[in-house]
């Protein structure tokens, strides 16, 4: 099978112009087929104030309502996505930036408002393979941003499960490496100390991590997505140069 | 050849949502291949007030400065084109949003600040007919917001021209229908009369309309479009119901 990269940035890189820089040149140098999932950081949240929308949290997570749907449809479609686009045209990729609606390349599905209503967000169900596979033997490069699409509207969407879902999706068709790229160098037992880094996460060692109350809370879910991938038949998973296997 | 229709849509459909369903439902309908270009209304200029950025026109036309270049990105190209492919896809139809970066499907030159400097703006330069061809040949639907790509920035382009550009650079490969769509039946001798539609322009036609001043202003650079359009071999070229030939 061939090998298709699928790289995942976040927020902290999208927020700052030199680590987008930075992450984007390495993006070009992946050889070949490659697709990029990015968040959508701090920019949207931004906008809203701007346009005199208060962003609601709840655990840490932002609530979808119709105001704010509105302004990350905008800024992670349109602004984020397009600007990432367009730097790397000029890079000499072959960007093509998409949402999930876009050749309806991730469906998914309305989260339930029970025990929480966190408005318009969806849960991913499904990939059309159809549609990636068409981009990229055409030689394009999808870039996602982290919206996804239900019964004729978009959803707001975490960008590190879509990333998980593509990669599962397409490890069908592809021997797939999926990169979670952030502005660590991975998976840290301190925070504060770059040498501190984990070389390898097994679900044994995750278990250990979380229990012991070791790794952060914000990167529990992303090691536990990181996991869903591996049981799901995704070859080579990385978190920053934390390896992660089952 | 295979037919391709490239159907345009102005901004007054795009501020109406009954208008605009109307009009996807006729869309949907169009058999074989097609292409939708979309401008972009006055939502922009509303996003913008919103955001405290005050919009300039010289002689009808928007200036884009950075602010308004950052607004119209996230407005054509994130919340009007993303609204359009997820109304179209729940209508069955498989839409894929492009701007002129993606793909780089619309290269464009940015125009001379000489003897206007309208800002960020750009003219179509080229069309990539082989990610265009590959969209189409993938069984998607290119829906083009009014954006192009030059240099590694995204340039705000009037969607009328977009459209012939389009449909000038794919008659190569197929036999293209140009349909400019807005919300009136056709170009009318009188505005205020459904009934005065002119049902054929020809060249000598529209010299004696512009001449004699018995076209809207508006409608002239619309009727030069679809007239450069046809002597470039665009086949059928229509303005609503008006037919425009050689």
């Amino acid at each position: 099978m061939k090998q298709l990269t699928i790289a995942k940035i976040g927020g902290n890189i999208i927020d700052s112009p030199e680590l987008l820089d930075i992450f984007l040149d390495d993006f070009r140098a992946i050889e070949g087929a490659k697709i990029l999932v990015h968040g959508g950081g701090k920019i949207a949240t931004r906008t809203a104030k701007e346009m005199g929308i208060e962003a609601t949290m709840i655990d840490g997570r932002r609530v979808t309502d119709l105001a704010m749907l509105r302004v990350v449809t905008m800024v992670y479609g349109g602004l984020v996505n397009k600007n990432i686009v367009a730097a790397l045209q000029r890079k000499g990729v072959n960007a093509i930036g998409l949402t999930g609606a876009d050749g309806a390349i991730i469906t998914s599905r309305k989260r339930s408002p029970e025990p929480i209503d966190y408005g318009y967000v969806g849960d991913p169900i499904a990939v059309s393979t159809k549609t990636a596979i068409s981009l990229i033997e055409a030689g394009l490069v999808p870039i996602l941003a982290p919206l996804t699409y239900a019964d004729g509207e978009i959803l707001n969407t975490n960008a590190d499960t879509i990333a998980q879902t593509m990669a599962t999706a397409l490890s069908v068709e592809y021997n797939i490496v999926l990169q979670y790229k952030f502005e660590k160098s991975g998976v840290l037992l301190d925070l504060e100390d770059e040498n501190s880094l984990i070389e390898h996460i097994t679900p044994e060692l995750f278990k250990e991590l979380s229990s012991s109350g070791k790794v952060h809370s914000g990167m529990l879910p992303k090691i536990a997505n990181a996991l869903d991938a591996a049981a799901s038949g995704v070859g080579a998973i990385f978190i920053g140069k934390t390896k992660i296997t089952l």
